[in-house]
């Protein structure tokens, strides 16, 4: 949460110029997103979001992000549209730093989804999914499984400070995660950070899709896992099933998924939960404790993770592998 | 800048149930003020900001503040205005501090103020001198002259990484400044921190002031000082006696400056300088290397210092001793 980079007015008004969005009205620096500089911008045509893309972001995936929410909003639905100068840029360079102007969403997130908003993001996410086929840009996932085992690696002894045998017993978990990954099911481009923080609501309308700065391509179902794992526990860490079921019958009132899909959920969360332990591990070891952004607790994605390995079938987040009844049945 | 604590959605709408202020559009951390976190919310009604009082303000002093700033915009100046809850109430509590609800104020900052901008800003804070005369709170000045002793002793031999001597050549002028101090000017209620991006303007109009969390009782002279050096000296540390003109003019055109206070302008900005510099060394050697924040140069202030120290008199700020000329003259 920060904005890294300053704009000042004289930057702010050379690069507006070159829009057509009216007068500037304010102009603040937003604590949204933790790998990029935002700005809302409120001039007397609308409001917008001003994005400057800091080091953590590659240059070359920018055309990607680009082309992801274009086709998206393209598409109807509810994300930032790019917005283009008269010159029909989009991407431009302000302040040292590759930017862009988007459209700026209504809507709040909720901490704690209830199960209306579930639904609703279930059935978003698979929207996301179907919409998504036609983009013609690929972007590989950097954190997807290929990268775990390094990443643990990189950690190492230090994973001890979560206590005695830890890394082993990490090591012991992930080759069980590993060697139980399918290799068979749906691919697609993936949100794959789309946490409740990354979904505004105004009630239990769902009014907007945020940060697609993670998508990437890969199994379809492990957005679904991910969704599961940052919707459907509570505060306590216990699993809330009734929300679960909620996520995925929104999921499937778009995209039904295969029953090997299905089958599959337990290994794909639990793969989710080790991505988001063993990154949130990583910054929990290398953050300063003086630092102003605390590192989140990596201990909650563990138990996270404890639980997918130990559900006995995919009843227990509330599907089956029937499929969902007809009217006519 | 920074949001340092976190509100959530429940949180929020049980603190908004409180007034009537319609429903949530938007909610976001603001990177402004380096003191308390600021979030903007946008409802169906309007646009407010809320702050949550962080520790490094005395909650003391918030009883003074809140009524500055009632009284301020009550007398029509372009200020925050504290909202009451339907219970009457203005300070609450939530998330563990306590906090206030403002109204929302258009425009946005120049680093760099053209001439018209700084008449604007002069006009403005002696509007303020004269308007704060019926506070009927008070608040000493904790950064005044006489901390500035200590805050250098406090900052010992280490004020050497600036150059060998250092803390010598500040301790002798420093003696020089307070040895100048005038004990007989008009004093008041001054804002203390009225740099550029505290002052908002649409277009050349000066639409708002903002952060009066360092207001106190002092000279009112002193807060022109602190102007002049954030208002009227250029990226290249050059002094812009054109806007410094049309500041003092402004100024003027609402509480012309007796005799007494236009000569001691030069030991003021001086003594300003000296507060602006010595804080800012303090924190340039206490802020951690890695910190996300980085530090204002402490130089900056301590070329300023050195200009006010030269001056031959009050000319090189386009000020006489003379009144202004009438229309008769």
């Amino acid at each position: 949460m920060a904005v890294y980079t300053t704009v000042d007015d004289t930057t702010l008004h050379a690069f507006l110029a070159g829009y057509d969005v009216g007068d500037v009205l304010s102009f603040a620096g937003i604590a949204e997103g933790v790998e990029n500089s935002n700005y809302l911008l409120r001039t007397t045509k609308a409001n917008y979001i001003l994005t400057l893309y800091e080091k953590r972001v590659d240059a070359d995936d920018l055309p990607f992000f680009i082309e992801l929410m274009t086709h998206l909003s393209d598409a109807g639905m509810n994300c930032p549209v790019p917005l283009a100068a008269r010159n029909g840029r989009i991407l431009h360079d302000i302040a040292g730093r590759h930017c862009a102007l988007f459209s700026f969403l209504d809507g709040t997130f909720s901490r704690f989804p209830n199960r209306a908003k579930c639904r609703a993001l279930g059935a978003s996410l698979a929207e996301l999914h179907l919409k998504a086929q036609g983009v013609s840009r690929r972007r590989a996932n950097a954190l997807g499984p290929a990268s775990w085992t390094t990443l643990l690696t990189s950690i190492g002894a230090d994973a001890d400070i979560l206590g005695t045998g830890m890394y082993d017993t990490i090591t012991g978990r992930l080759q069980q995660i590993l060697q139980h990954w399918p290799d068979d099911l749906p691919h697609g481009i993936i949100h794959a950070d789309l946490f409740p923080n990354n979904v505004l609501f105004v009630g239990d309308n769902l009014t907007g899709l945020i940060d697609f700065y993670f998508a990437c391509e890969d199994i379809l179902a492990y957005d679904v896992g991910i969704c599961l794992n940052s919707w459907c526990f509570e505060a306590d860490g216990s699993f809330n099933m009734t929300k679960s079921r909620a996520l995925m019958q929104g999921y499937e009132s778009v995209r039904p998924l295969t029953d090997k899909e299905k089958s599959a959920i337990p290994v794909l969360a639990a793969g989710s939960a080790m991505r988001f332990f063993l990154t949130r591990l990583y910054d929990w070891i290398h953050t300063p404790k003086d630092a102003l952004v605390s590192p989140k607790d990596p201990m909650e994605y563990w138990a996270i993770l404890r639980f997918h390995q130990s559900v006995s079938g995919i009843t227990a987040y509330g599907i089956d592998l029937r499929p969902p009844a007809g009217d006519a049945s």
